[in-house]
């Protein structure tokens, strides 16, 4: 971990910067995946399932309904716990604006309709995480998507992983399909004979599949955000439990080896001290080796005062927040750019990972300060709607005829004009 | 204009392509000129006014609130009531959601922030669109954005289009810089002496905007959506006027050779008469070559009946959707994928373009499927927060670890673990 003090505000930009990764090699092999998959299919599928996973399947759909799938109870009830707190928070659901007359006779309204077709990329990796699953599903659901198609890698026994398998059952998910990567992301973005076109792609992914996730936008496909490493900030002060902030540093750090973590703090006892936990803490790790890579990346960063440290976070716009201090409550209320913030030492970034209710699927790299995370509005697109009634299109259409004619747009002026003429031959005639 | 008769469901998804475009070659320039921008910052965009628009040029920035600029009364009106009506209809702002307690002691909200930074970009062309000038302004001032910059490029005698110049001064815009085309969205995005950089832009343009919209966003810069030529989508039955329908394609067809308009008809009657009003109108227009060119890309599609047609529209997603039968109402509730629908005769496009309220920045190519016009939201990001108290972290805490430990991430139970500890000496204390 770097450590910097009393950084002047003119090198912040240079402190927020991300380490840059070059994506102009593999983003030439994601083509040729993708160009394969619209050619070939379902058989691009199971060649790739052969080729970067060591897996033959026979098939890419799975009959989820005729399986079965053993989990221990604990894990089970855990599961259950975590879905009806993000069932809770994401039903929130705001109501449609009512109809508006913005001028005599003109009513507009706007109306959520969900995303008709989604599709949702399981990471498959060092373990399946059924808590993604979790995360995209229950949205999706709540926002009342018709189709939710399901792609995550297979594992080495050919199949499904239990936990994923058992998760899809608990939620009623039955068009699961084995296969992984930017393949996966090309075969809903495009469709094949067993995996249905999708409209919208959700879910994280290595470097390749979020390459193929910006390519397949050009196809007309949206996707939920650009995805990069995962990251936290952590504000502290000397009221924060060192013990607490290492860890909390090291479930970051743990995720990969370009994890970015973040310490920011006004007390040199408080750095000083987190990073004698750290030492300790991470001889413990079983993914020691990755968070010590990630570590290497990162940086402790000694401020003047809390406000400072606000107003650099603000600059950083972290995907996870956490404020360690006393006065959590006040600092929070300054936060302009961050996904996720967890106020006071009991608030972990895992609760959120997991099972507090609120999503985990965030903006990275930065993304923060213009995108938020996933929630139920990214599964609905609103529609706009107008009905203009005779009198409307009588008092509105002089102002429209003369901003079309200042915009030199004729067409524009002559749809009101022809309307506005009938109404005065009616008048005439009544 | 095409005639298509009762199609096959089979050859919908044929009917609803839009004509594709090449912009491979296209964007190898847009990558130049991007990266002339990010390395030369005004002096590029300078050289680019000179190169591109032939227009000499000083400075980037002008001093708008020492600018006079003359319009007509008529028009000033116009613009005036335009105001009105979109304010009207934007700043219908939906709540933030009250604290979620999902479970005991975990409390999870989201808070709206607007986004600090947004760019717009104004196109010039044949006219300098001050409606887009009101329909991406408006919003963003309701949303709180701190910085509105506003590019648009240089007219021919060097300066600001005055109509843009008196809209920029009605709504208190002062960040306005002369420079169009690809090196705009370049500025926007990476800053340059003059220009403030910006976390989203918005705004129309042709294929070399569009194209560098789309590059900057790798560059952590958010868009507002991908952009293609303009389209409508006319659903008419033997109620219709086939004058109104007739002006209302007409004023689609205006905007660009490369514009898509559609009439959906279950009367072979309405069809044939709208297109003897099409011969009739297109005589007058002063941009009858443009339209003519884009009618021969369009179709009329007949029908058996309206449902089919509102499903036909619903897989074509239109940006623009005018209903224009009898039981408008009742069709309109079937519409799922739509940019912006007009119901009943009276509602014409340029109505919606213009002057009603609603936005005119919309989904095309299809878009309509996954995205939504611009709004209010659009200006917006939201951000999750969450407090856990001791019990809250006590109850919940199992099962966030069984989780954890499931997808194997050691360093994410431990984060959990710690705290469980804590308390647990911290009751044995006591």
């Amino acid at each position: 971990m770097k450590k910097i003090i009393y950084p002047d505000q003119k090198n912040w930009e240079e402190l927020c910067k991300r380490p840059a990764f070059d994506s102009t090699k593999l983003e030439a092999n994601v083509r040729d995946i993708l160009s394969t998959v619209k050619e070939q299919g379902d058989l691009a599928l199971i060649d790739f399932n052969k080729k970067f996973d060591g897996v033959e399947t026979e098939r890419i759909k799975l009959d989820i309904s005729e399986m079965t799938f053993n989990i221990d109870t604990d894990l089970a009830d855990a599961i259950k716990i975590a879905r009806d707190n993000i069932a809770k928070f994401h039903s929130a659901r705001q109501e449609d604006s009512v109809k508006i007359e913005t001028a005599r006779g003109v009513r507009c309204w706007r109306k959520s309709v969900p995303i008709q077709n989604v599709g949702l990329y399981i990471p498959g990796g060092s373990a399946p995480l059924f808590s993604t699953l979790l995360m995209l599903v229950i949205p999706a659901q709540l926002a009342g998507c018709e189709n939710i198609v399901v792609c995550t890698p297979p594992q080495k026994d050919q199949q499904l992983d239990p936990v994923i398998g058992w998760t899809c059952q608990l939620l009623g998910i039955t068009k699961v399909f084995l296969t992984g990567g930017a393949q996966a992301i090309g075969a809903m973005a495009f469709g094949t004979d067993s995996i249905p076109k999708v409209y919208k792609i959700f879910g994280p992914g290595n470097q390749y599949v979020t390459a193929a996730k910006q390519l397949v936008q050009k196809d007309g496909v949206a996707i939920d955000m650009p995805a990069g490493p995962s990251e936290v900030l952590v504000i502290a002060d000397e009221s924060a439990s060192p013990e607490f902030v290492a860890a909390d540093l090291l479930s970051q750090a743990e995720h990969g080896a370009d994890s970015q973590v973040v310490l920011v703090s006004n007390s040199k006892t408080l750095i000083k001290d987190v990073e004698m936990e750290l030492v300790q803490q991470i001889k413990e790790l079983p993914r020691k080796d990755i968070a010590l890579k990630a570590l290497e990346n990162s940086q402790s960063i000694l401020v003047r005062n809390l406000d400072e440290a606000i107003d650099f976070s603000n600059t950083y716009a972290p995907e996870h927040l956490i404020v360690a201090t006393e006065d959590c409550d006040e600092l929070g209320e300054k936060i302009v750019n961050a996904g996720s913030v967890f106020l006071g030492r009991w608030s972990c970034e895992s609760a959120g990972d997991y099972a507090s209710g609120t999503n985990h699927t965030l903006p990275t790299s930065g993304y923060a300060r213009s995108y938020s995370g996933v929630s139920l509005d990214s599964f609905i697109k609103k529609i706009t709607f107008q009905k203009i009634s005779e009198e409307g299109i009588r008092e509105l259409g002089p102002s429209i005829e003369k901003m079309a004619e200042a915009e030199k747009l004729q067409g524009h002026k002559n749809a009101v004009a022809v309307r506005l003429e009938k109404l005065k031959n009616k008048i005439k005639k009544e």
